[in-house]
């Protein structure tokens, strides 16, 4: 038997999850704090990651037909003020611009000057300012739909930031459309959260549960909410995306109008959905292990790291050789939709290498050293095994496997986090064991409570919010299949009227 | 002899440059107004062409070994106040975040509430909140070079905006490099500066004059400020890029330091680089006519239109298939870096729908009716030619030979635009000649004064803003090669030190 084994994160996730998100986010050189309260630096690895996301999310957006445009950062106040559950919903967190340039002050220090007649709001998101555009675009049915969507920045002032899941400044898309009918605009909304889902499961190895947001937890504005929700490796609920039918709400405020075939004048039914860079976050908490981070090797910022070894500095020219050849050969395969990507990391700062790129999460590393080349064999490591478990392959073989090894890898994230979202996702009927399940000090293993409970609600407001005081659990959303309730409310006992997931959520 | 016939767009450029753009803007579907003053919409037309830019010139840095990451929207005002001419060459433009929330104010409507301790001034451009990362992120000088990019959007405040060339918001990449020593940042500073103008120059068929700003033209903090100068058909010119030398200027504000080889503590060498989304500008009016806008086909938003063409109705299920045939075996075909982009445009519109296209600027135009297919042929023109002149193509011939016309449109481009800069650019010895070259009154035909002008100069700052003055002429730039002076200042008489390019600018 092994001895237990150092951890390269301290805190292990079993002592303290929280921590080891933070130490796991600096260790995997993913992201780095900034001088700017709540705004981070997504560095090169982490930005690598979101290229990867942008690139194939894009691809799928404009395979529905989907074109991209660009709005922009600033909203006017009466804009945002037209849609009056919008703005209630934003107002909390709205980083404010009130003047356009800086002059000396009093003290020869500089100081804000040329204030502006009406205020502008750092967009929160952009159906008011969209909108006005669709106001202008669109006349008649033959106009539409309309598809547009916007890889952006967005702002929204966080009190309690955290890194990827909650900044004040984040990443995104965003989609909105318009359409003839409500119909069409549903279908939409539907279709968008069928390619977000795809997307997390496919790309992020993300297993997800596709449902509708009840009216408490809707987006400011929205006549239906439909989310995709993930669970994380502490059995906590993450919202991974969302996909909104508006109605003709934000038509409505925005005087989004077109004469209809008919020649009556209708309001436009519009969508809009998204994702973020808080996907990354989800990612980590998916994924990650004590060592670090394990990138799905399908959006992995790089597939395989080479490592040469040399022992005697007059090996040096023959391994970096070898070395060079092999990472030649090897992007020279295409892996799914892109080249495989490959470094070379020749620094001499021993057992620190390999570890650094344990860290980050790169699917495959390799040595090589004279003894491999000798027997003309590559010395690998998967992400997704123990660090000690390294075999030694023919390097003609490996590089003929590496993409079907990089496809195992990926597999096998997928079934591990879908085996934790199953172990973890259970019926409950009883009241008590409810709240026994949300709560630790009731279990023997404190560690291995909660997750996604499917239970049943009788769809009263109330009792979701008596729920959520009690345990700080919450309706994550009610699913699109299987939402059919089987027996009485969890809380009051009432007939249920449907059964949604409940769990204590991001 | 055929008859004038009517442009489509108005004025023409010979009757009102400035007008002209505008009405190019608008017809072409590149580009909004938005409601937030100075900050434009860029449309799905337009979009695609940034798409394609960014998608080329990511490539280019990428092989250059710089990485994408990104860096806060925000900037503390103290932060821009450490470089003391970087702040006094943005402070009367920055937009100032002062406010965090809204709150209902005295008359029921919303006001800023929350007022931040610092204000924040939305990024202008990121060299002080970058150099605040690289001061943590470099200790040695194995640290060294870092290479960053940031595709990102800036906000300088403009009085006097003018879409895609000057506005408050636009879209833009930053690259930041940090080094060793002042030869490898220089070295740095050159190579951006050569990706540029091989950029211009291929791919957006533009040429242009590589050179080095004076004094008064530097960016503010800047050591030395290289830049690309394009002529535009009003034979003005235009700064497409540019890329700077910061010396240790900004290493010294922001205490990016590293320990040398000998140990040493020193101050790192940075250099920034820049172009935006005002190369959509230039495009513009590099290559547009009276007709709308001639997109190169390298980087054009679209290459290739069908617009099938059915006199009878019966005809149309014949026509599409066909249609739909044709644009499937297109978009099989590779040009260049990317698959051929093909658009379908069935609308019974009549004649606009052409005009349509020639004003957005595809390409090929290619109308397929009933005798066409008869004959097993396409009829196609080409947006560089006379929208008169079209050529029936036998089908097979057309897919064969698509992508040679597009590079011989691309050709033809670039021909033209060297031949315009070519005739107007001129060596000017005599200071009345160089009053009256840009003096439109002195000439015959005020319509073909101006362009660049090569003439000696002192090197004095006050000649250069007496012709300023004077003329509104500026010293676009002291060209890289050939500034050998050839004889006196032009304004002074005093013996020349260089031999700049002067011209008007936008």
């Amino acid at each position: 038997m092994s001895k237990p084994t150092k951890t390269a994160i301290t805190p292990t996730r079993a002592e303290d999850y929280t921590e080891w998100y933070q130490q796991v986010v600096k260790a995997s050189d993913l992201a780095d704090r900034s001088p700017v309260r709540g705004c981070m630096v997504i560095k090169p690895w982490g930005y690598a990651l979101w290229e990867n996301i942008m690139r194939v999310l894009d691809g799928m957006f404009k395979e529905t037909g989907v074109k991209n445009a660009y709005f922009p950062l600033f909203i006017p106040l009466s804009f945002l003020e037209k849609e009056a559950q919008h703005v209630e919903g934003f107002a909390k967190e709205c980083a404010v611009v009130s003047h356009h340039r800086l002059e000396k002050g009093a003290d020869g220090g500089l100081v804000p000057a040329g204030a502006l007649a009406e205020p502008l709001v750092v967009r929160p998101t952009s159906e008011t300012i969209i909108g006005d555009s669709f106001s202008r675009w669109i006349s008649s049915y033959r106009d539409l739909p309309i598809l547009i969507n916007q890889w952006a920045n967005v702002v929204r002032w966080e009190l309690r930031p955290r890194v990827f899941l909650r900044t004040t400044e984040f990443l995104w898309q965003e989609g909105h459309t318009a359409h003839a009918s409500a119909a069409e605009a549903v279908k939409r909304t539907q279709m968008m959260l069928d390619v977000y889902a795809r997307f997390a499961e496919e790309f992020l190895a993300m297993p997800v549960i596709k449902g509708r947001k009840t009216a408490s937890e809707r987006f400011p504005g929205a006549v239906d909410t439909l989310c995709i929700e993930a669970m994380m490796q502490d059995r906590k609920g993450l919202q991974a995306g969302t996909s909104h039918f508006l109605g003709q709400n934000f038509a409505r405020a925005s005087q989004i109008k077109f004469q209809s075939a008919q020649e009556t004048e209708e309001y436009a039914w519009t969508t809009s959905w998204g994702v973020s860079t808080r996907l990354i976050g989800g990612l980590i908490m998916t994924h990650g292990d004590d060592d670090g981070i394990i990138l799905p090797p399908k959006i992995a910022s790089s597939h395989v790291v080479l490592m040469p070894i040399f022992r005697k500095s007059e090996d040096r020219t023959n391994v970096m050789a070898y070395v060079e050849s092999l990472a030649k050969e090897l992007k020279e395969k295409i892996y799914h939709d892109r080249r495989l990507q490959v470094e070379i990391d020749d620094r001499d700062i021993g057992g620190a290498r390999g570890w650094e790129w344990i860290k980050k999460g790169i699917p495959l590393r390799v040595e090589i050293g004279p003894r491999d080349i000798a027997g003309d064999s590559v010395y690998v490591g998967r992400r997704d095994q123990d660090h000690q478990t390294k075999v030694s392959l023919k390097r003609e073989y490996f590089v003929e496997e590496v993409t079907q090894i990089l496809d195992k890898i990926q597999q096998n994230l997928l079934e591990r986090a879908l085996s934790l979202k199953e172990e973890h996702t259970v019926t409950i009927d009883d009241k008590n064991d409810f709240y026994d399940f949300f709560t630790p000090q009731n279990t023997e293993k404190p560690e291995i409570h909660g997750g996604f409970a499917l239970s049943n609600w009788c769809g009263v407001d109330e009792c979701e919010s008596k729920i959520k005081e009690d345990l700080a659990v919450t309706i994550r959303c009610i699913p699109l299949r299987g939402n059919t309730p089987t027996g009485r409310c969890i809380y009051c006992g009432k007939p249920g009227e449907s059964r949604p997931v409940f769990a204590k959520a991001y």
